[in-house]
């Protein structure tokens, strides 16, 4: 073997077992850590990540990189797993340290800002932080990249290749189909029982029934862990530790359960990672998108549909005995209520939660060329709430102010939301096609052939491939927003008689 | 502030943060993580083991070292620091790399023949790799203290200043006087009814009482947490970050309660550690013995008295029916059972204990001056068992296979047991003749004042002094097996009515 290559991964090994090491450690801080350690935990997290970084950073690792770049000897994952690591090394080596610095504890007061200003319904309070991390971004992007525009280096960091000139027509066609049928869902007279959705459940029932379902999706509890956290997450440390989490609402089972399937989701694109290649870059999920696109394939393809309930519906059926009388199709019914009203975009349904994500992009957009103030931003989220849902907050605690992202400066997140639900729609039609059983089989509770084409096209893939790589190789065509419409439309014209 | 000693405290909270870092992965290793993970937890606790020993190692921080060595403008606890920074530098510099591997490759391969070993009753199979372990435990010695009887070396791993010339005349003393002891106690006719200890108790029930226990002992669990495991520990990261585990038996719910007041006596040590020095070295545990000294005074001192249990056998009583009617004095005589038909060390009671010490301290004595060979242990073992306890065990599966520690190893440990003993005899004598109110306080319920004689003269302190300096300041003496004996003595007598 390539002893230069040797080398090189023996330094990417160290820094995957110092990426787990923080998967660990965040994870025990979230579900078992005392409250008292919270210093302390502090301490050792900065420690760890510290010394990762300047093994990033360290002259040895970018001069192997500088050698093995043009080697002819290196097969396609070999050069796969060198480019990954190079724009890992760009990254950190570009941005300066003091930026590095401002950035983390700008953040850190961001977050406890906005936190009071939330609480007040106050965005005035926020917004000169809020400024500060965006030129913080700004800076950083620069830094990184600078020919080209801030907003485009941002969603790279989670979106590789992603830009604002694909962005804009994939959101504008968006809007044209799912705001008239939007419109037309808001008009349906048709309006069923929905008070079984908050029946009480105890915990505990809902555990059992949760963690039977995961389990039939194929989730391999011998390499992971189900507990309970606040904010529902799937964490943990490569692909053999793979942890989830979820929350019981006693009086919303349903939001649980989605939730569950959610982080399923999640979950098996982690352990469907290549564990010969756990500790390279090269077996890393490929983006944020496509990290969506697994939960939310899970979730709403197959976790809203109709045949996968068939097999699932009778476990809750005998264990939540107010669903024995109420029809398969009643509760799909109730699974996929629209709900346009609804503020909130996490709790947002599948139609409108695009739209959620489309109005925080363009602020973002606009924000980022200066088409946009900080202190302008409740104005144009609310004229954009008007414009796209007809509806406008009370306050800025439901609105500008509800999200987290901004006050850690994370810029250019929210478009892998939608992102992940077009590609989930573009995975699961392609999957279909080379398996018309796929119904079938989930009806009979199997996850098989699906799970096994996932497995094939997007887990084992890691990052060999780019994000339009692995798109393509998988479903014939880049990025689409007609697989997602389509299906949508069909379902909810379906499901609302129109 | 001296700027070469603010540099040097910023290396050690480093390696103190990895030692932490270390302490959370080897937690969640035993409690929480999924049993697929094992070998990606191998190597991120080896990454990070690695990285600690490189930054030990480090040339800067011996020059810093140095540098201070001499530095009058330090104070005490300074001066303290220095010294016992120096201490791991040395020890980590002086052994070579090839040996640090061979120690630790060997001793994986020695736990695994060990445990074939112990299952097959076989301890021929054992002796290769036994002597190996010697042999590489001599040159380590070696290369830290030529000029040092190799053993004597050992001791100092776990019990800085410890030599043989010390230990033997304690040790003789030891079996002086508690060898007639036993011998009085064997011959006693008086047998109380005790099956009332292996009466059944739902684990849940023992882990309600025994949480409530451990929390009126002054456990802070908002800096700790209590958990189940095959093997009790103490472990976790730092002092707002304890953690005890125990287990439940079921048929020996003594077992498990006596476990935890002994974890949380060490865990109290941790919790009363200086939080403000906590990421130095002075501020941490001054050795293994004093670490034993505090969870054996609460074991045993507190946790096998009268007065503990004036307070605490009610909420028993309460929680257990059958004990209901059993008087406080033969729930005591209950505890303190001795057994010397008792082959195996972890389950002997307080009298016995320090023989089954004794034995292998003489065993490991003589194996390192070349008096002993390997394969002469069984039969050396076997001939001080009779001659101590008048038993002789059926296989060696009861005999010298029965502990853990020298297939890993771990040669000069087993002192610090009855090191631990012959401290919490002194400690508690020294609290009682400053606070004659502690029994009865403890009756009421109350661990002041004695908590907060412990927190000062031992926790706080830390390793600001030598173990010899501690001992003496909190005593008036140096380790010295007198109190023991007198209270062991006392105590027997009176429960055996000798």
């Amino acid at each position: 073997m390539n002893a230069l290559y040797a080398e090189l991964t023996q330094r990417l090994a160290d820094l995957t077992a110092l990426e787990e090491v923080v998967g660990i450690l965040s994870w025990d801080q979230e579900i078992v850590m005392p409250s008292g350690a919270a210093e302390s935990r502090g301490r050792q997290l900065s420690t760890v990540q510290v010394i990762a970084h300047e093994r990033l950073t360290h002259p040895r690792l970018a001069e192997l990189l500088n050698a093995l770049r043009d080697d002819p000897t290196l097969d396609a994952t070999q050069v796969a797993n060198v480019r990954e690591a190079q724009r890992d090394v760009d990254k950190a080596t570009r941005v300066p340290a003091h930026l590095v610095r401002a950035q983390a504890e700008t953040a850190v007061r961001g977050h406890e800002i906005w936190v009071a200003a939330r609480k007040n319904k106050h965005f005035a309070a926020f917004a000169p932080v809020l400024n500060e991390l965006v030129e913080i971004a700004k800076a950083r992007a620069a830094a990184i990249a600078p020919d080209k525009p801030a907003y485009d280096v941002l969603l790279d960091d989670y979106e590789p290749g992603m830009t604002m000139a694909r962005l804009d027509p994939v959101f504008d066609r968006l809007k044209e189909v799912l705001l008239p049928l939007i419109a037309r869902i808001r008009a349906a007279t048709d309006v069923p029982d929905m008070t079984w959705l908050t029946q009480h459940v105890p915990a505990d029932t809902q555990r059992q029934v949760g963690e039977n379902i995961v389990r039939s999706m194929g989730y391999d509890f011998t390499c992971g862990r189900l507990d309970t956290s606040v904010h529902p997450f799937c964490g943990g440390a490569g692909p053999t530790d793979v942890r989830i989490t979820t929350r019981y609402a006693e009086n919303a089972f349903l939001g649980s359960l989605t939730g569950m399937i959610h982080e399923t989701g999640h979950a098996l694109y982690e352990q469907g990672r290549d564990v010969a290649l756990a500790d390279q870059p090269v077996s890393r999920a490929r983006s944020m998108g496509i990290h969506e696109s697994q939960s939310l394939l899970w979730e709403k393809q197959v976790g809203h549909g109709a045949a996968f309930w068939q097999a699932q519906y009778p476990k809750l059926q005998s264990a939540y005995g107010f669903l024995k009388d109420k029809p398969l199709d009643a509760f799909l019914r109730g699974v996929n209520d629209v709900n346009a009203q609804n503020l909130i975009r996490v709790s947002a349904d599948e139609l409108t939660y695009p739209l959620h994500v489309i109005l925080r992009y363009e602020l973002e957009r606009d924000l980022f060329s200066g088409r946009l103030n900080v202190e302008d931003l409740p104005a144009a989220w609310n004229a954009k709430m008007q414009g796209y849902l007809g509806i406008t907050p009370p306050d800025d605690a439901v609105g500008v102010l509800q999200d987290v992202h901004w006050s850690g400066g994370a810029f250019g997140y929210f478009p892998c939301y939608t992102l992940g639900a077009l590609y989930a729609a573009q995975f699961y039609q392609a999957a279909l096609a080379q398996h018309p059983d796929i119904p079938e089989k989930l009806a009979a509770g199997e996850v098989e052939p699906l799970l096994g084409w996932l497995r094939a096209h997007v887990h084992r893939v890691g990052s060999r491939l780019t994000t339009d790589a692995l798109v393509t190789a998988a479903t014939g065509r880049l990025l689409d927003p007609e697989a997602f419409l389509s299906y949508a439309t069909a379902k909810f014209t379906r499901l609302y008689g129109l």
